[in-house]
């Protein structure tokens, strides 16, 4: 095999507030042809999800910062198209934390092999990867929702609180969602069947909210923070548990974030918060993917992805999380499979 | 026996900010003679405690607000002086949520009875008391402090920060205190043997407190919130806990109290925050009171009182604990035993 050439995607200087597509650049490469234990892949679909942008500043986040002038890496998923390994085969299909790349040069241990025949290959960057995974978790480790109860999601319509308001469903809870335009509202209330959805920039929102939710709120899982978390946890319950996922609100924010402190809320209610990642859980992921696809299979479970086609809108789908744009897992397709 | 007078100090009005002497009022009451299962009291010590301004106010607390023109109530130590229960003898001593009163007469239900010979009888509003047992289930179960972690506790000299710390020492973490003067500062460094200690009046507060948590924070136990606060979430370490207890430094403002919004910061180190009321514990409290006299008689935990005598002085030093005038459990010695 000759050796092949591919594009790649790096940070080209860290964005100030909101991302812009000149904080991108575009750059070719050879790779070489794969040494033992290597293999060769071909980018099947690329993750876009919001937690990257905290990895292009450079302050303390979950993980480490992007490096400026370096690749972008995220979940990807791709074709084995040439083998050095023992494991995998041309053919297989594979998941890992990969460079925004059209081909990748990789040691076999770095990716994990799916199964296209048990789900939608593209679900394992959605309702059976790292979103699913975060909504499993988040909502049953820290949440802990028992029949009856109110959960409240904020983001409710975004890859990981599509999956919250579903499993909290499952167990039996009055699901509240949060979102921010009429198609997602009705997407909740229709085809997920939320109990309510809340239309944050309503005028009225604190209001609506509060008659959302007239038994107060027991779980609030948060997605996005700022002035809808402020909002929320006015109206939190004796013992409530709140898990932390994600603060989109506040990803471009320049200034410090400032609200009402809210540890006397949590004091006069006992309440519990708890911020996580969902590698916090990495002994648990067999568990949690053998549920939601159980789930999924039951149609119990159902999701939806918002994809964009071709390598070259990476970026600008990256910025549509920014602008509500997505309903579910926003997914970029880069290229067919190969082997079918 | 003939009727008795009790004095009683009553809430006069709703503190606007810092409360003041005349939002206090006295009143005088002939008590009845006890009828079956009653017991008459004469009052010994009364416990002032931060948490009382909450129920001053009409807003939403741990507790319900005191009424106004009614009794204030808390943490008082009687000894019976007339019976008509069949478990209290006169001479007995007993604690319980009583009224701001010199004389009480009260079903025996409401009582628990203290033995005198275990430990001095005003231990039981301190060290083996309420705030003794919130040092020991917050810290224990909810901070969860491990051998060689380091522990920060804000109102460090107060009743129940010096026994965090104490417990944080025998479970072999590191304790860093935080409290307001000179002489707190020697008390916790000297006879409490506090790693270290900083004092939040300093100009350099912030850099004083990095450098005694040189390998970040694991556990904050906070009895004050506000900037205190601020400063000390900076530092946290990935799994940080955070056992909120108190908010003192807020408890008397008049405006909402606006921060840096603190979700980011859980949320990048897997952090836990956890609201919480001694009361929630209600099912485990002789555990704890076991535990504490335990670590007491084998002088691993000891304690000061700020004591000041004479009824009338509840109200100056219930409005002293604002002041950060005590060192340890702030109490009003209002009486002798009349039975040695």
């Amino acid at each position: 095999m000759t050796s092949i050439t591919t594009k790649q995607i790096r940070l080209a200087k860290r964005p100030k507030g909101m991302p812009e597509k000149s904080d991108f650049e575009w750059n070719k490469m050879a790779l070489e042809n794969p040494d033992t234990g290597e293999v060769l892949l071909k980018t099947l679909y690329v993750s876009v999800d919001p937690y990257m942008r905290g990895r292009m500043s450079d302050s303390k986040s979950y993980v480490k910062p992007y490096e400026v002038g370096k690749m972008i890496t995220g979940g990807v998923i791709a074709e084995v198209i040439d083998s050095k390994s023992s494991d995998l085969q041309k053919g297989d299909v594979v998941i890992g934390d990969l460079g925004w790349q059209t081909y990748h040069l990789v040691p076999e241990n770095q990716l994990r092999k799916i199964n296209p025949e048990q789900a939608p290959i593209s679900t394992h960057l959605g309702v059976l990867g790292m979103p699913g995974m975060t909504a499993y978790f988040g909502l049953l480790d820290i949440g802990k929702p028992k029949e009856g109860e109110t959960v409240v999601v904020s983001g409710a319509a975004g890859a990981v609180g599509t999956v919250v308001g579903q499993i909290a469903k499952i167990a039996g809870a009055k699901v509240v969602g949060i979102a921010g335009t009429q198609e997602k509202i009705n997407y909740l209330k229709n085809d997920l069947h939320f109990d309510e959805v809340v239309n944050y920039k309503s005028e009225n929102f604190r209001d609506e909210l509060k008659q959302a939710c007239q038994d107060g709120i027991d779980v609030y899982y948060d997605n996005v923070g700022g002035e809808v978390s402020d909002s929320v946890l006015r109206l939190i319950n004796k013992g409530a548990r709140i898990p932390v996922c994600g603060q989109i609100s506040l990803y471009n924010l320049e200034k410090p974030d400032l609200g009402p402190r809210i540890q006397s809320q949590l004091l006069i209610n006992s309440a519990l918060m708890k911020g996580f990642i969902v590698s916090d859980y990495g002994a648990h992921f067999e568990e949690a993917i053998q549920d939601l696809a159980k789930w999924l299979n039951e149609g119990r479970l159902t999701y939806r992805e918002t994809v964009v086609e071709g390598f070259n809108n990476i970026p600008d789908a990256f910025l549509g999380l920014f602008k509500g744009e997505n309903i579910g897992k926003y997914i970029v397709k880069v290229a067919d499979r190969e082997v079918n």
